[in-house]
């Protein structure tokens, strides 16, 4: 099979007449309307509802750093989660670039077709700079979704995991393993639960590990990422082996490598303890030795876990609901939201049944309705036709 | 309408299993092969059926001028075209772009993507540094088809305007009026007759002439373009009005603006000229005003003349014969066959039967069994799954 999406036509052409309507001279109209207001471009063209896949293939899931060709079939592959979950036009864009610049450059030339960008399979610090800068630079949304889908699922497990065991969101000690791209997004979106009258405070307390162990202001061997993280995190200055840190943690998340963690390091933690272990092929910990350990709810990020944390839970409709809200960025009450979304589409959370299921469109249609409507209560949403509010928000 | 064309999904995600299949873990292996060998990207991806369909806005046919955002109505007719006419994925990519290399650069970036570039509404001489610059570095075709297309479409034009008066084209005297991209690049194109050994000469004269007429080396006010024309046409170093410089002139060729030419003007003409006044929406001279000054064949660009001289006629069937040899360039020869065959899809030429329908898929199939032929024979196609035979031709 050559790929496993295509361009399809959404208009047939049989005659000479039906040419001149979709070619020339017919175009010429839409063209000058849009001349005239570019911000058309989004009704009268697909534009409004096409998002690039932006890779340059230098972290591709499982494989590593193979360039931009060897992206393809992961692109493509999101692409048709796009179109099927979320009647979206995903557009595969492999990007060939050496510099952190030249990306950026490149999706910028090329935004006047999409309505927003998915960076994907971007190795660390490089996704943060790409993100960042062309967030600063451009009025649809770009969002590096390897970083916030997952964290976006991680949060609607916790949120569960919480509602099924009876612990508050706010009195949580979480510890990070990993200081990845994950493992940041996450450290980041918990704190931004405070923005949120919903919640009003982050949880109680969070420490972010590498392999050096806990991260803490001033330590040594910090990139800029971590070190962002360092004057966030772990104000009491955790320092020591990991099962020092874990004494006292409700929730560890394994952002990291496959087998961190075991029965003995769980037993360190508070009791009934919440484990989503993302580490694929191999999880940190697997379900069954959590729970021997006496885990209140293991996760994982393995497919055949029937509560798999995927950012294909979240994807199709954060972008749909930004698409529908013409959002020109995707902020962090629109992140929450798609996390509250996710979780109160199960009615009563347990073991086995903590997440709604990714490929059901219900789940998509929630996650979008909520994240438009977080878009319009924070005035990122577009009115149709104008020019973007930037400062109604 | 949001659009006229939009991604389309080849296979269905119904299960958990599909989507492992289609994104991860699946993507693996594909990825890892292209990894070894990106040539397969060709193969295993829809690249190998992908065509850029980019334009900066900067010549939108008919509008001028009008921008990146104002280019995707054209952008989108014509990957609707690519698909219905010759099954090929059309992907417009509008680009933002104030300076030359900025769109190379761009181009070069997301070529990951596509197995040939049509290049659309740049003006000129940006069409050509832009081209030629592409050319050089990438190895997969290049073609303005503003340019080309509507050449290849003026030589069957002309061929078949041949056969059905009895001239032979190495007799032609002829007089291009207007030296933007077409004038031009048809004038290279007749040049290139020489080339193919069933001429193996190009036409009698050629005369280019812009608004200050008759274009010969050392004339004043001449751009880079038209001083390379100058040192190959006119060599007689033809001068004056038009009328003068159009007398012995067998075909006239308009690519121009609406009424330069008149009956006077005509009959200044060898006896049966052919005109091709390809001016829109008011052609230099009209159908009848020519067919009453004594022409034998007179063809505009116009939908309702039934010898619409279009690059409709073309490109959809000279990129999927390039794609079909996995070409990595077009070259002189693929264009001449692509005329030839465009020709000979008519059996007996005649005032109002000219040229075959472009919408008939039997013209796009002879286009691109012409075009592959030539690849082949010219030694610019690749073979499957291996390197591109750069040094076979």
């Amino acid at each position: 099979m050559r790929g496993k999406v295509e361009t399809a036509g959404k208009v047939d052409v049989r005659s000479r007449e039906d040419l001149a309507a979709v070619y020339f001279p017919g175009s010429m109209e839409p063209a000058k309307a849009i001349f005239r207001n570019p911000e058309l471009s989004f009704q009268l063209t697909a534009r409004g509802n096409s998002v690039a896949i932006v890779s340059d293939g230098s972290a591709v899931m499982g494989i590593g750093n193979v360039g931009p060709c060897a992206a393809l079939p992961v692109l493509e592959g999101k692409a048709l989660l796009f179109r099927q979950l979320a009647d979206i036009n995903g557009v595969p864009v492999a990007i060939k670039a050496r510099r952190t610049q030249e990306i950026v450059d490149t999706v910028q030339s090329i935004s006047p077709n999409f309505a927003a960008v998915d960076l994907e399979d971007i190795s660390a610090p490089r996704c943060f700079d790409v993100e960042n800068a062309l967030r600063e630079q451009m009025n649809i949304p770009v969002l590096h979704d390897d970083q916030h889908g997952t964290a976006i699922a991680l949060l609607a497990s916790l949120i569960n995991g919480c509602r099924m065991t009876g612990k508050r969101l706010g009195d949580l000690r979480i510890l990070i393993q990993g200081a990845g791209f994950v493992g940041i997004a996450f450290a980041k979106l918990l704190q931004h639960l405070g923005l949120d009258r919903r919640y009003a405070a982050s949880v109680r307390e969070i420490v972010v590990c590498d392999s050096r162990g806990p991260i803490y202001e001033g330590r040594g061997f910090l990139n800029r990422a971590k070190e962002e993280i360092a004057r966030r995190t772990n104000r009491s200055r955790r320092a020591g082996p990991l099962e020092s840190v874990l004494r006292g943690m409700d929730v560890f998340v394994g952002a990291s490598a496959g087998n961190v963690l075991n029965a003995a390091l769980v037993r360190a933690m508070n009791a009934d303890p919440i484990l989503l272990a993302l580490a694929n092929p191999v999880p940190e910990i697997t379900r069954e030795e959590g729970y021997r350990a006496g885990a209140a709810l293991v996760c994982t990020g393995l497919q055949d876990d029937p509560n798999q944390i995927t950012n294909v839970l979240v994807f199709p409709g954060l972008f749909r609901g930004a698409l529908d809200a013409r959002a020109y960025e995707i902020n962090s009450l629109m992140k929450l939201h798609a996390a509250y979304a996710l979780a109160e589409l199960v009615r009563e959370p347990a073991r086995d049944r903590l997440l709604p299921d990714p490929l059901d469109r219900a789940t998509v249609r929630a996650v979008a309705a909520a994240v438009r409507n977080a878009a319009h209560n924070t005035g990122v949403a577009c009115v149709l036709g104008g020019e973007p509010q930037r400062d109604a928000g």
